[in-house]
């Protein structure tokens, strides 16, 4: 299967974009080699898809519920009664829903961590992005016969049948620290050492979670999680808001990396994350929106702009966050922590990518356009969606999408209420 | 001029809205009277229009230029050799073409200071919405001559006949205490008291700014401008970052107006404004973009959500900067502050307002329609503008826009180097 993109702009250049199966094949002027599909693409520009390295997709259900509320009211009162309701059809069609909204925006992977994951997967595999789909099981308070139970769960998940090797991996939810017990961080560890899976662990999100480790253990969330041989160049650390020098070592040593997630970190005042101090240590730095519960929203182009407001802020310096690091955060960082070889537009690397309308209100002027993209562009600026050399966005409209959004309009019906 | 839409949703309750002139005359269900236009607005939204209270609206021409620089490299090197070059003919197509941005924005109105204002204010007529505007001078390292030229000049714009009453105030810019002198600034408040005009002032943007003005006049800002009559209930401090309480209680004295600009402020790690502590001890306040250079973006929606950010991070709180405040501020609270009797959605006020499509992605689930606008919502999912019983915006389609994008593409040309 060959797709031939016919005078795109590639950073300025116009030029023809050839892809063979799911990679870029040739870029070059006039390209005269013969396709299934050949689209003219003029006046649109060529850039890297997004990958969302941290993410809660089914809570997009609970979007807008609470704001305003401190951590544990909004738990107690709008989230924990409304996820018990949960069905695993819920969380399909909630799935379908927020992977719409984030092909919408351009993105094409998420690092996701919620229950029902199989359902999740399922909504990925349908829709034709990639996931590293994960499972969160906690055992704070629980009996040792609820914790063999849990374990049991976590065996199952790994059992379970991936129905899309291509492009969905299953990995491992490490919640944190402060919702697994000893013996459980280590039952993750040695699950995720012999089956080689990526494991996703919330860390360092706030400064309480840090005081009470060092607390309890005697020292930071980071050390605490090597100790478990938890630290490891799969696994991706979300948050990572509060972390002292000896943590960013020890983080670099083991190539582990972090999905940094800003709006969430305001919105749940956690902190100023230290980005301009990670990126010069050398650890990768990716981003993530978090759910749609505590953002609101899964759109990587928000997110860029907050991350370079953040990194000044905290930094304060104007040189803080150039748009070059953030835009790398959004595309090629999170590509490549995850084994994707794509984020970048060359020939060889996997055709993952977005087109953009120059001619966009939002756009112009267009003096440089990843100026434009990390701080003037929105949403509808993005026409077309490829993910693995497919099309899966094309002039905005995504195969099904009145479906999708009517049957989730359905399930949140119920989620109107707690009772 | 009568206008009925019928079967709008208003909070959940379907209702038809006749407008008679500028007017909301009527909101109830099955409203017969008869209309010159008749729309049928079934799965839309009405809420109110935005208000955009500091503005350099012109400078969307140099929108990514310089991002990641230090203030005065970024000034000597990508700004002021550009604003240099500017005709009035280069502010009317810039101006043109940020409103449309503005426009697409769910936006109708802004406090606007730059060069050659008259040409805005042509812009702003032609486009349908409103604006005060002003015209800045500044007189650091002026000779006596000099000064006396640019009191002329403040002078002349005052006697320069205002195009459009109805829609268009002609404010003073008094830009900042770091950039004028004692005389000027006592020019400036002599006449804003003469005419009894708006008085758009630089405030407490920086820590800089407050320490270099205790330095050299003993005193805050504020109480610096307080001592010239500076401070009425017309003037509109712009970013008001860095206030002592004193500050804030002198402020309130005078009922003087707050533009708080948190995506500017990030940007150029100016810190971040106490929004909850003003918001309660009564103190007025709005919100600016400032200018696309320094933001880089006009959008309301997005500044909305930013604000909610840098509230609840400055404040330590989750239930700092609730969702309802924030709207109050881009909303009811910057038109009240420029006499305008719009901001909401009932029976006699000015008929400003914006239609929102409920079956739009971001939009979903709509638990709480203020929620959404405020953290959610991107331009795309405002379809129609209505400014003092106009439509400006119909389906997401401006008049000549496409006009509009190519005049100003035309321009665009020679800021693209300094030479």
């Amino acid at each position: 299967m060959k797709t031939l993109l016919k005078n795109v702009s590639l950073r300025g250049r116009i030029v023809d974009v050839l892809i063979e199966g799911n990679k870029f094949k040739q870029i070059s002027e006039n390209i005269t080699e013969s396709a299934d599909i050949i689209l003219d693409e003029s006046g649109k520009a060529i850039e890297p898809a997004f990958y969302n390295t941290h993410t809660h997709i089914s809570m997009t259900l609970l979007k807008g519920l609470g704001d305003d509320k401190e951590l544990f009211d909004w738990l107690n009162e709008d989230i924990w009664p409304r996820e018990a309701k949960m069905t695993p059809e819920d969380i399909y069609y909630a799935s379908k829903f927020a992977i719409l909204e984030m092909i919408k925006g351009g993105t094409v992977f998420c690092n996701d961590m919620y229950q029902y994951s199989e359902e999740t997967m399922r909504a990925i595999d349908e829709m034709g992005i990639r996931g590293v789909v994960s499972k969160p099981e906690i055992d704070i308070g629980c009996s040792k016969e609820e914790l063999e139970e849990k374990k049991q769960k976590v065996l199952d998940f790994v059992e379970f049948k991936n129905i899309n090797e291509e492009r969905i991996i299953k990995g491992m939810s490490c919640h944190s620290v402060y919702t697994l017990s000893d013996e459980f961080l280590q039952f993750y560890s040695d699950i995720a050492k012999k089956h080689n899976m990526y494991i996703h662990i919330h860390a360092c999100e706030t400064k309480h979670e840090v005081e009470e480790c060092i607390k309890k253990n005697g020292c930071t969330p980071i050390e605490f999680l090597e100790k478990f041989g938890l630290l490891t160049e799969k696994t991706i650390l979300a948050h990572c808001v509060h972390l002292s020098d000896n943590d960013i070592e020890i983080i670099k040593r083991h190539n582990t990396k972090i999905a940094h997630c800003p709006v969430s970190n305001f919105k749940l005042k956690s902190g100023l994350m230290a980005f301009q101090k990670l990126h010069d240590s050398g650890v990768t730095v990716t981003l993530g929106t978090d759910g749609s519960a505590s953002n609101n929203s899964l759109g990587m182009l928000e997110e860029m702009k907050v991350c370079a407001l953040n990194a000044k802020t905290q930094a304060n310096s104007s040189k803080a966050g150039n748009v070059y690091d953030i835009y790398k955060t959004a595309t090629v960082n999170g590509a490549n922590a995850f084994g994707i070889d794509a984020g970048v537009i060359e020939e060889g690397k996997i055709a993952d990518f977005v087109l953009y309308d120059l001619n966009h209100y939002l756009l112009c002027p267009n003096y440089n356009l990843v100026s434009n993209i990390v701080y003037s562009a929105q949403n509808d600026c993005i026409t077309d969606v490829f993910c693995d050399g497919k099309q899966i966005m094309c002039d905005r409209k995504v195969e099904n999408e009145g479906q999708i959004i009517e049957d989730f309009r359905k399930i949140v019906e119920k989620f109107k209420t707690i009772s």
